[in-house]
């Protein structure tokens, strides 16, 4: 038997909103720890993955560990039916072939259930290295999202290059090149609206934008995001949802040394992904 | 000659837009009661009424008996030429082939009128029998809309299930299965936000979701639904508008046994209505 | 080397958007009086000017005259990448073949730059003589901008009467016929809402409404707009830019007598346009 109430239910709803375009199926890993995800996206160029600590839920019982294959798709769906306000419970019996949603609203007068099958789905659970980066980013995740999505009129690719003054983002094509940069600033009123820089090693990598975009839709899960990075390694782009655990998301750098000339000389480019 | 004059044109206008997408052109019966309409949908499978009694008019004149043929379509434009402030007045003259709709804006500033063309439209009226039902439930009109819309994605049909201790929309598809509870609940701070279920016999129906969610457009009209059953009788969804009179919707429940197990069951629907 | 800082970047992305739905192209000429674009709509029906006055920017430097060829399209995307209360500055060296835009956000912790290619536009410079119009009228932008979607609801071509009681705007089509009339109303809280008309002789043009749409999309730039007419010329459409200079539209008449006879008779139209 699975059983876990989570009082704020919209937090489910946005983490799997986060990875509905990039995943379209996948292992939920239920443990005594909590609920897992790992999955590759669609086009199998980046890595998603999820936790959800039992601690953030208000009741969590997982009696044996339990693999719910699940189509993310169809999920995300169900949890549309889900009030923002709702709180939600997910339910599934020991060798069932389907888990259950449960949403209460707020004054308990309106209670839906919604039954989803279990998929089998194949994959195997990749290990990812602990990583110390050359450089962690933290920043406002609006400001990210604002960033990838004004970059991506002007090209496909984007240098992301950090030193200790600040991170830039360039981008060059048709309509010629630009490059945003955000500096270290921590005296500010809110701190999720700082920007903090730690750095051992500057870095350049290029990313396709369309990928950063899709994960800049994970922005309405946290007010930061944190970027970090090391050279010729997957960029990590890290979503803390708040008090109950993460959405990250990792994808390489592009290698082709051309592009990686754009900040400096305006290069153009033939990227058409 | 005819003439109308609506203080909260709003009112007018939602009306219309309550009944547009179903109603291609109807025949709007004036007489010395107010303004009334009877159309079955373009697919012939609901019926839709209308009532503007002429006390809900601020000035309301009808010599004699008239039928005015209107494209509802086109009315639908006009009116989205009025603001949500202004007066309307409708004005027809004995035997014009034409009706004059005039918007004043509430400062007088601004004046338009408008005359559309009348319609000949061939239309029988059907008498409507006063029915008991066996269920009558009130409910917000938006929690109405968003169960029908939230259902529609997961299945075609839904079957309403009302006893004494709620009422019940349940739907299957691929996704899965759903189930939607509302208590009655009448002990809320806003009479508009209660749910009451008066109940003489259990009743399950079940509908066509497409045109639950057309009629669901009406609810910027009111803020509460009713919603009248029977077993084996057309719903009647009905939006009172406020001190002027109502548009009703009335729909055959679907009669295929199987689809009567969704509740029960969770069978699986070939349904591509 | 032109340099021109420009506080309220916002006022440089709405001028843009004003404009870049029709035309695609422009040369911006730059000289110690400001900035000014004069180019016709790629159908090249209308005639769109502009003016940025240089005692508008914080800071204006031109040390020769200078005309930048600009793809307004391309310019307007790199405008979307600038927030709404970024400072923008434009900087172009002599003889070099870009112009560079600079953001600042307004706490100074994000700057961008965007370099955008500069282009050979063939173009002459029309002499704009200065007219005395029989009507000027002055009309808050969002009623013009309104009113012109109305009506275009109803048919393609507005007549536009202008008498000392009012100013009417009149279309028909399938639908029927409408007029909408404004009248004279200098009696109100925000001058920005009156209604001003100063006429010397009644004026009745016909305009094809597409083109009047497309300049009502500068309503964001100015709370009011003026209208000035003079029998069988172009009228002329005015948004004042706060501090800093003007959008202005120019559309000649249709000459259609036929067309001329809407306001009176409802003739019916076969205008495609």
């Amino acid at each position: 038997m699975l059983e876990a109430r989570l009082l704020q239910g919209s937090l489910l709803k946005k983490t799997v909103d986060a990875v509905k375009d990039l995943v379209n199926e996948g292992n939920f890993e239920c443990s005594a720890a909590g609920i897992q995800l790992q999955a590759m996206d669609t086009s199998h160029v980046c890595l998603v993955t999820l936790m959800l600590r039992q601690d953030g839920f208000e009741h969590y019982r997982c009696d044996r560990n339990r693999t719910l294959g699940i189509s993310i798709a169809n999920l995300a769906k169900v949890l549309k039916c889900a009030g923002n306000d709702d709180v939600i419970t997910l339910r599934a019996q020991d060798d069932s072939d389907s888990v259950t949603l449960i949403f209460e609203s707020p004054k308990a007068d309106r209670i839906s259930d919604f039954d989803l099958k279990l998929m089998d789905i194949d994959s195997e659970h990749l290990g990812i290295p602990e990583t110390e980066y050359s450089v962690d980013v933290r920043m406002p995740s609006s400001d990210f999202s604002r960033i990838c999505k004004d970059l991506a009129t002007i090209g496909d690719t984007v240098v992301v290059s950090a030193t200790k003054e600040g991170i830039k983002f360039s981008a060059s094509g048709d309509v010629g090149t630009g490059n945003i940069t955000c500096k270290h600033n921590a005296s500010v009123d809110k701190p999720d609206q700082a920007t903090y820089i730690d750095i051992t090693e500057p870095v350049s990598l290029s990313f396709a934008l369309r990928y950063l975009n899709s994960f800049a839709k994970a922005a309405p899960l946290a007010a930061s995001v944190k970027l970090c990075m090391s050279a010729d390694l997957p960029v990590l782009v890290d979503y803390r949802i708040e008090d109950i655990g993460w959405v990250r998301f990792y994808l390489a750098p592009k290698i082709d040394d051309e592009e990686m000339d754009v900040g400096g000389g305006g290069a153009e480019e033939d990227d058409n992904e």
